[in-house]
């Protein structure tokens, strides 16, 4: 295979794996090329995507050593990125009576989830998380695209625990803004005591949601790496759980004026 | 910039933005390169993706025209995924008491479901969908990248619902399995009649829940394209929906002998 091909190819599997290790035995034997030739195509990578601010291509000496592609983005793409959220956000149109903001179509949308997920992963990678957890339902898509970016499986905590789930550990949590007990189950299989998990999920007020399924993971002897949003509101400022990151803050609905107060968080 | 690191970008670029068209021009600018040299950059492209059996560079002619990338992968890689689900599926530690399956993990795995959502979105992809829609819960990672892989939005109906997602159309519909009344709510903002909904789900027993899908979005006056699921039973055979697509077909779970008989579906 010529050169050109292998880059073509060599990228497409590098985007697709991120966060994980191959040798370069292994890549000669898939593209039928020398290790001297493979490790030429990866430095040509490692420059175009640097270059391009798209990630880092990152060489792992020793045995078990290799290429590792991670997502890293500068600064500056990252708060472009949250800026324009924010503005698209803050529409008047998406204030829903109530005191609410509309955010279920940017949340569920593979263009922006996937974006978020990155930016989460890379917020979080150097705390070796091996599995994410959220829970049911909106957290959902930003969970897997972070899981995506990170290389790690899923996990997706229940309201109810499932007749279809098996054994499940289920707990009992005081939702911090409504001042209701809430539910929470996950499958016994779904987590062992070995992981280290990376709690994400959309929306954080009171922060009770958040306490519950750090709770939930201490029932399963792991351990809590990370806790992250995509939007926490300013108010409470004291939160349930002592630490966390979000990458917008909602200040404030207006809904006589029809205004919505968001702002990014400077957090790089 | 050089064309080995073009070649990385441009491919990076159209992986992550399947199914959209771009045109030379775009192109030109975003690289700083002449139109003819990406004209080449992108015949290397193509062939490299069509000989790895990994999708098509389409050119689309006329003044609307350019590039679009799409995911296409040879039947035989397709049926051999599929082979290996079913072998991974079939394991009897997945038998749950009372006669389930456990597939969560597989479900909610970014990499498993990012594969599915790909053979989904080429199987529909020329029925030209403007949307997908699921149910929660477990129907949203494989909806979600069903939706990336066309390059659409992605719609979620609720079991309830939300006051934080304004004024919705809920239906009543009778599960085909368990003949229980369910509900389903679809925010009013979230669909509207000129979309052509791809309606995709984890599982298909009776094929109630795919129906009442089908009559949310008749309420919406909006069209659906097609209805498909990683796995439906082998009984009933007649489900309640007129078409639709599985990968997989359950035939049969038998606790006592802890046997699991699921097959891929020759569809390609």
């Amino acid at each position: 295979m010529r050169r050109s091909k292998r880059l073509v190819l060599l990228s497409k599997f590098l985007i697709e794996n991120p966060n994980r290790i191959f040798t370069l035995k292994y890549f000669g034997e898939k593209y039928d090329a020398a290790k001297s030739s493979i490790s030429e195509d990866l430095n040509i990578i490692k420059d175009a995507f640097y270059e391009a601010g798209e990630g880092i291509l990152e060489t792992i000496p020793g045995a078990a050593g290799g290429v590792r592609f991670r997502i890293k983005k500068p600064g500056e793409k990252i708060e472009n990125f949250l800026s324009e959220l924010c503005k698209i956000l803050s529409d008047r149109s998406r204030i829903i009576p109530g005191g609410y903001l509309y955010m279920t179509d940017i949340i569920f949308s593979p263009e922006y989830s996937s974006k978020i997920g990155e930016i989460f992963a890379q917020i979080f990678v150097d705390k070796d998380p091996s599995c994410v957890l959220t829970v049911e339902t909106k957290g959902i898509p930003l969970a897997l695209m972070t899981a995506k970016a990170l290389g790690v499986p899923l996990v997706v905590a229940r309201r109810d625990s499932r007749v279809t789930e098996g054994p499940s550990v289920n707990i009992s949590y005081v939702s911090g803004s409504s001042q209701r007990i809430q539910n929470m189950a996950l499958p016994t299989r779904a987590l062992s005591e070995n992981e280290r998990v990376l709690i994400i999920d959309d929306f954080m007020k009171a922060g009770g949601t958040a306490r519950g399924m750090i709770e939930l993971v201490r029932q399963f002897g792991a351990e809590v790496v990370g806790v992250a949003v995509l939007v926490a509101t300013a108010l409470p400022v004291e939160k349930l759980v002592k630490s966390y990151t979000s990458l917008l803050v909602l200040e404030k609905i207006d809904t006589e004026r029809g205004e919505v107060n968001l702002r990014p968080v400077k957090f790089l």
